[in-house]
């Protein structure tokens, strides 16, 4: 069994270079060279195991999750990836669990172009904190507190498909690989929100639920939003295993890393365009009304109110 | 009690500003501006409570001890500290053990200018993981593998106290404050690191032991080191708890956050003046020889083989 350098410098020799990394893993700090001009967006999520992901989650898609949640902070910011740093903290050592978690979570970095430039490694109950950091244009990024009155409100892929899984999963059922995947290996939407800069007004990424993190947007933006239920981008596995409510509160339950973003009417072509682009389905949800909260409606324009509301630790 | 949002609306409530955080607490990441023609350094470390910290350790103390270790990395690369994030992990929400917490983190932040931009709040063990970033001048950072043959080994203020606080809490013994404070709110050197720069060749931070840390200045630089274990600077605290191997096994055995460098020996009479402008105790410990390894001697010229060679996790 290896030792915490060892441990070091296995990660160490199997990571990507950049060239903007001056000094990369293995001293008391990494030395970047931050482009000029440009902002410098910060993010950080922690995944602790039973918490954020099932205990019976496979060591690869520990890493991957990891990572992911954190590159979907940056998409929600418009930022483009660059660097980002690992602290784990593992129970005991094992190398081949702790290889297949590196796996994982350095197959996301190079499909990303993000170096891991370093981290921590120590014991304690398995948990993961990953910060990255990415750059904009300055003036640019992406905001929750940009959405305006008469907004379209948008949603990127499927909503749901995580929470059933992890609901299933916890029924001890067996789970279409579809949507297990969509638990365990989020696909940050890095080059949708990229695309969004100058397009969207707000944008939030969707991992507390997205009535919940569409509030955070309306709060911080002094706007009130309406939300066609029916209307949520709802993946056919998730169709063949829910209807009506039940749907609706696997859909704001969180887990998704998908992004929301308002943008103005006068978008839509160009946000249709951009959907064909980049392959990623985009939906229009509702709008941006003047007032403040989240309604959500059903088909018939009755208000719906769901047991759930999404995620919050220590609610 | 409150829920997670509420949290996070305290903690942003109290942050102190700085001109160049654009966007702080509050939104999927932090906005930041990096100065023109600086370098950033990043580190990160974690905390966990029972491994890093005595459970009994108080929340106010908890708290600054996850930044001090932090900027005790910044100090060793030489920089300048500017903006961190905190990943909190608590097993239940506690309004007052984490008020407190925050206390003792923000206490130090404001002694080192730096902003607590964002962070991330989970429910788990108890865990802190700081991220914390700065800035040299381009290619000024202080590294690891500088080191050359002939330069003098340096070390900053005393070593082995909080090694014997941690004797002596384990053993249910009461400590004096003095040695306890160092354990529980250890002192970085941003000070001295910033001034550093320049003067120092190799330089690290004391966490894992002198010793241990040392080996690692040696082995990324291809150099040799010989130290005088009656030369390791020793409070008189220590000094009346221990004596000779003891002593030295205290000394060896990290958490110090104290600075290791070398320099040239042109520089004595240079560190002599920073010691009394900064009013930090440096002290002459041994030389960079040619060779490999750290090799350590008593009063007598004979060399000596601690059982304990510092800190390791998963050792």
């Amino acid at each position: 069994m290896s030792g915490e350098f060892d441990l070091i410098s296995r990660i160490a020799a199997r990571v990507s270079p950049r060239s903007d990394v001056i000094l990369g893993i293995g001293d008391d700090g990494a030395i970047l060279h931050p482009p000029a001009g440009s902002e410098l967006v910060i993010v950080t999520d922690t995944l602790n195991s039973g918490v954020h992901f099932p205990e019976s989650t496979a060591a690869h898609d520990v890493g991957w999750k990891a990572l992911a949640v954190n590159l979907s902070d940056l998409a929600a910011m418009g930022a483009t990836p660059a660097w980002c740093t690992l602290a784990l903290s593992l129970p005991s050592p094992d190398d081949a669990w702790l290889d297949a978690c590196i796996d994982g979570f350095l197959a996301l970095a190079e499909q990303h172009g993000i170096a891991l430039v370093g981290g921590d490694t120590t014991r304690g109950p398995l948990s993961l904190t990953v910060t990255a950091c990415g750059f904009v244009a300055a003036g640019t990024a992406l905001r929750r507190d940009a959405a305006k009155v008469g907004d379209d409100i948008w949603v990127s892929g499927t909503l749901g498909d995580a929470a059933a899984a992890l609901r299933e999963v916890l029924q001890g059922k067996s789970c279409v690989d579809v949507l297990r995947s969509r638990l365990d290996r989020p696909t940050p939407r890095c080059a949708l929100g990229q695309s969004l800069v100058g397009i969207a007004h707000a944008c939030i990424d969707v991992s507390d639920g997205v009535l919940q993190d569409l509030g955070h947007v309306c709060a911080a933006s002094g706007v009130g939003a309406e939300i066609r239920l029916d209307a949520l981008p709802t993946s056919d596995a998730l169709v063949a295993l829910t209807v009506g409510a039940e749907r609706w509160r696997l859909q704001s339950a969180g887990d998704d890393y998908e992004l929301c973003f308002t943008a103005d009417p006068s978008q839509r072509d160009a946000l249709v365009t951009m959907s064909n682009t980049l392959g990623v389905r985009l939906t229009c949800v509702g709008r941006v009304v003047a007032g403040d909260g989240v309604h959500a409606f059903d088909a018939n324009g009755r208000e719906v109110r769901l047991q759930t509301s999404g995620y919050e630790h220590f609610a």
